[in-house]
């Protein structure tokens, strides 16, 4: 089926292969030498984006024989094995880094989601990432964050209305902003406004705002605003939530608590690839 | 001039644009609003990006202002203003994320590097970068790792030879890789070698390797390859140098020390865009 | 500002231009040749798509003046002067054709659309368009849309969700395949279900489907649907809406009806560049 | 073979696969549920684009099997089976609206152009198309007057040459610039000549135009440009030609009638993908 | 003017720069430092594009100023300054090698075809180029043609009709194989057949061919044909034509003579930037 | 494998089928007409580019068969069949001319330099190639250049550094120039520096250039610089090397002797596709 990892995949290849392809494989490996390897997690945490470790052993030679043992999503120990890929030496040494640095990035990412999703667990609040992506690779780190457990906030500035301070500011306040903005998309999209406190939150509400991005209140004020708001709108905690604090902010009742570290700041899992004897 | 950067932004400002541009700012700014705004560095780092900002807010509207207060490689303490923007309301809220998302990543890495760099200050061992890079970064990635001070690895599988363990195996041994490798490339090719060993090391430095990767030694092991090498070949120390531990391995004389954490697993520099009243 | 018509207008002047550029032109006009014209609207219509024609110009000679006279969305008599374009000869000649034709075509959507809204003018219910668009040019269509007094639908098949009945049929049921969806997706992501009936209908809206969209009921139907859902979702009446037979639909007090015609069928509007002295 | 068809329809699904892909069928359609559709015209008409719509379902899911059961260029009744699809349920759903989107346009094209080349059965006039086409859609909507029964244009600016009126004035007379365009060219390039009156056509006979638009004129003119010209050149009558109209001018004589609405004005056939038991 | 040149250049130059840009010039020259030089043609020759090399400089730096001081298409003697360019001299170094790979080999086309046009002055026979061009240099190589003084022949398989002894077999005969070339393509393309002897000229002159490959055919062969012909049909003489046999060929009475190697063997135009002091 | 070839056979065959592909072949050859046909040498030569052959016959048709014979890098007499095609008869006429192109033009540059590879035969010397090469093929002809024999100078600006006289210049002397490159890149990064005489040789060998480049020093010279070098740094004679005067050069001792015209002005080798009965 299409997916999200072809072009990512291309480009990344053309950006390790240059103009001469892999010289050291060329120079070393003598044509049909035939090599295994596992494609094995160091350490635990939670996996994605195996399908980009598929599709990259696929476009440098579809040839090579890519056996996935885990599902994107699983939590796996440190030393399980996720592959097993076979075939030309070679092309399993071209493909071999750029196939490792999807898989470790993007697993990188699924395991901070986790790790937040973790801390909250038993209470009603989801973890959302945002758009503080890597360039380029927003859609595999969102991908990544849905396979850690996350949900996704929008994809783009084109998707949904996310109001915040300067809009406000220059729409005239809170009400004017959100129903301009309602005036102006379609049923299709939906309308979220940032506030900063409980007022601005009333007049959100009273503008018939989707969704409010409540910013960077201490949990006190959260609850209040979680029992003002009635379920009248989806509501979002949004700022400086950590490992450490993110059970807090999750016990107020807030809907979702976004986090943008996940994306931008997780640390790379740790994944290898070991030539084995088969 | 021409630069690294263009490309690199208009592929990220059409990721966050999509198919319907900023529907937010559309609804809710009025044309002609105008607005400025400080980039500020909320924690202290070293500033890497800086041009992919100016390009940014050049892309979205070439009537932005862009002035740039810091130069990319400079060490600033939280709350330095590195740049001020300003031109219509609407430009700069579209450009802002795209700006801060090149900004933050790049002063990350710039800044995780400069760390290294500075732990191991005095001695003659330089910190260099990996392959082990964001997939469709790596050009801009190691301009920060320049910009740490650090110094570069090869870019890609077709600049440089790095002969590994399986290059090894498959020619036949240490002297026979290094030979067909320098036997295939041009003069303007470096070859380098990775040894697991001083057995190795002596043949690889027999069979005129130029540099050397001394894959995970201890101490002492590295200190009695520099002894052996007597200048002969670069001698570059891989596998597992942190803040921690860098130091004792860059006593040992080694040339380069290489750490692929700069790259893909630094977290980003927390930098922000204040709309300020000017 | 970055725009939605720059690679839109560089692909279709690549194809008028081909391998060779405008050959007639560079063997008929002697270099230096200035001209003026004027884009004139041959028929009344609502005009979409002058932002194609300057980028047009534009790409075409960068010293080619457009002068814009008339405001995107606005309905004009025969006969009007929409631009007035002047410049080099050759450059006025080269761009006349890939300017018109999608001035043309975007004014044919905003003008058909425009009729519907007008005929359904003091009901509730807005005008909106579907993904039954001309390939490749989904959000020029969509903007030429909303330019006619319409509303957008969703743009692609990942910003919004749109279950039909084969969905249903597969996921065991309306109200199970309201909640898969929205299950799955992050609240920025709006829910729109298809019904064939007032059963399915209290399904979706018990499932808590935010769109509903009403398949080709007689109006009768969609009264008692507007009845039965009392606000608990927006409704979307589908299927046949004419010019003809719209008003009767709006009346039923649904909120959108939405019609494939006004991007699919609809003709252009007849536009034309007079060359003229000045 | 290599097609017409490939980038058109990459094209096409990007922008309907968006960043994120189908979230409706990701989140609705059990993995590997199968299924199987027929694709019907509901009108009477003449199909062009079968082609696009196998490489869409390829392109989507190489799985999929596409049985075409009519040839592009076939009269077909309401209610025919075009073609047969079966294979993932996910997929044909993914596939489904790109599709259709390429049939029904292309299939508008052809019955447009079929309807004109049915008026003028039995003389010697041939319809052809013009560059009023869709922005990106000319090859293939040039392939669809094809199938329809028409003759092509030239394709671009660059493949021909066809002297308007004001490359005339510029060029100093028709004498002038047909000869400088026949000067400027190869052999494998045929000069077209716009006249607006016998003595300009009588201009363009001497000066050995290949082919001579006749502009507006009224079936008499046209009649006695065919005497005027016997057989010197061929002749294309232009502008405003209607299934009303069309006969009286193919009955003057000339060689080829053009009609740009039947690239740019065409509605939609009326294409749908009925999923089917079998 | 929107121009042939921009995309190749821009192609060109990423295969020069590379992921990390000009890296000697990075380290060496120190920013603000200006130069000045003059591009110079070492050999005589007839030069073409300059156009990309005022591209080449403009895409590297806007602010170079290069200065044309010779038309395309002029013959000019060994020494003579084709351009001035100045500015920083950074820019100018990265930009030297690029800007005279395409100078030294479209002169190198340009001077070519000039030796053949002048070879055959004075008689009618035009020099025509071919399809045996340089991969990715078709456009702007036949450019060169025209610069030299030649003619082209058509651009790609798509533009024009040129029947070869294959298509005859295939199609059962000279005359069949016109027909039906005739009968699919519309008037703007031109129907040429190659023919091996005298007896398929007729055919092919009967059958209504436009112009007429004449295959190898000795001098006094040609001649025949062109008394055969008598004007009927554009006739080219085609196969080994060179400096020293054309004139025999040109004598012969037919229109045009194509020539591969002028695309695809000429030798460069030694071209070079000399740094000055001014 | 991944390989060189794809992306500029797709580039090319886009060039030659333009809008509409091979009109003529679609005129004139039934479908299912089937054809086979010889890749022949017409002269001799060593050939390079069968794997663009094989690929454009992919590209066009995967369903032809290609039956390469000889492989790249052998050298042939005149008449040699290189590789047997067969499959479609439209697939193979659409095919024939692009990779003809391709494989004439590398075998030609192959060619060239074999001639100079077989001149210095038993002299140290090597054959390398420069950046003076065709734009848009470089890494192919780079590719020829080692199937000739040859050796490779640096692919780009970026990936080796080579200081020549106005860096030299600029940086205030060989010394300072030589120093700061070294400097500033990476250990993987070669510097060469290009020197007039031999004070200036000395000052780069002092400064620790890897190699250095003697700009058109006359062999007594050269043969200095050998002596005075003892093996310091690689020496690569440049400037005016012929088949006539390479072997003097070679003789001096130097490591590497350069010459552009291999690339830039090596004649297309003769090819040709004989279709034949099977």
């Amino acid at each position: 089926m299409i997916g999200l990892f072809e072009e990512a995949v291309r480009a990344a290849l053309r950006e390790d292969l240059g103009r001469a392809g892999d010289i050291t494989t060329a120079a070393t490996i003598p044509p049909g030498t035939k090599a295994s390897g596992d494609i094995v997690a160091r350490k635990a945490g939670t996996i994605a984006g195996l399908p980009a470790v598929t599709e990259t052993f696929r476009q440098v030679d579809p040839s090579c024989l890519c056996d996935v043992l885990v599902a994107d999503g699983k939590a796996v120990a440190g030393g399980t094995v996720l592959a097993r890929v076979s075939g030309e030496a070679a092309s399993l040494l071209t493909a071999e880094r750029t196939a490792l640095n999807f898989l470790g990035h993007l697993s990188g990412v699924a395991t901070a989601t986790a790790e937040l999703v973790s801390a909250v667990a038993g209470t009603k609040a989801a973890i959302v990432d945002t758009r503080k992506t890597t360039p380029g690779l927003r859609a595999l780190e969102k991908y990544a964050v849905r396979m850690g457990g996350g949900k996704n906030h929008r994809f783009g500035l084109d998707d949904a209305v996310l109001i915040k301070d300067n809009h406000i500011v220059a729409a005239g306040g809170v009400g004017p902003a959100v129903r301009r903005a309602k005036e102006a998309v379609g049923h299709m999209v939906v309308v979220e406004c940032e506030v900063e406190n409980l007022v601005q939150l009333e007049e959100a509400l009273a503008a018939g705002a989707g969704a409010i991005l409540l910013d960077n209140m201490p949990p006190e004020t959260l609850r209040e605003a979680v029992r003002l708001t009635a379920g009248r709108a989806v509501l979002e905690a949004s700022g400086g939530s950590t490992l450490a604090t993110v059970r807090a902010v999750a016990d107020t009742g807030v809907d979702l608590i976004s986090a943008g570290w996940i994306t931008h700041s997780a640390p790379n899992l740790d994944v290898a690839l070991d030539f084995v004897s088969r």
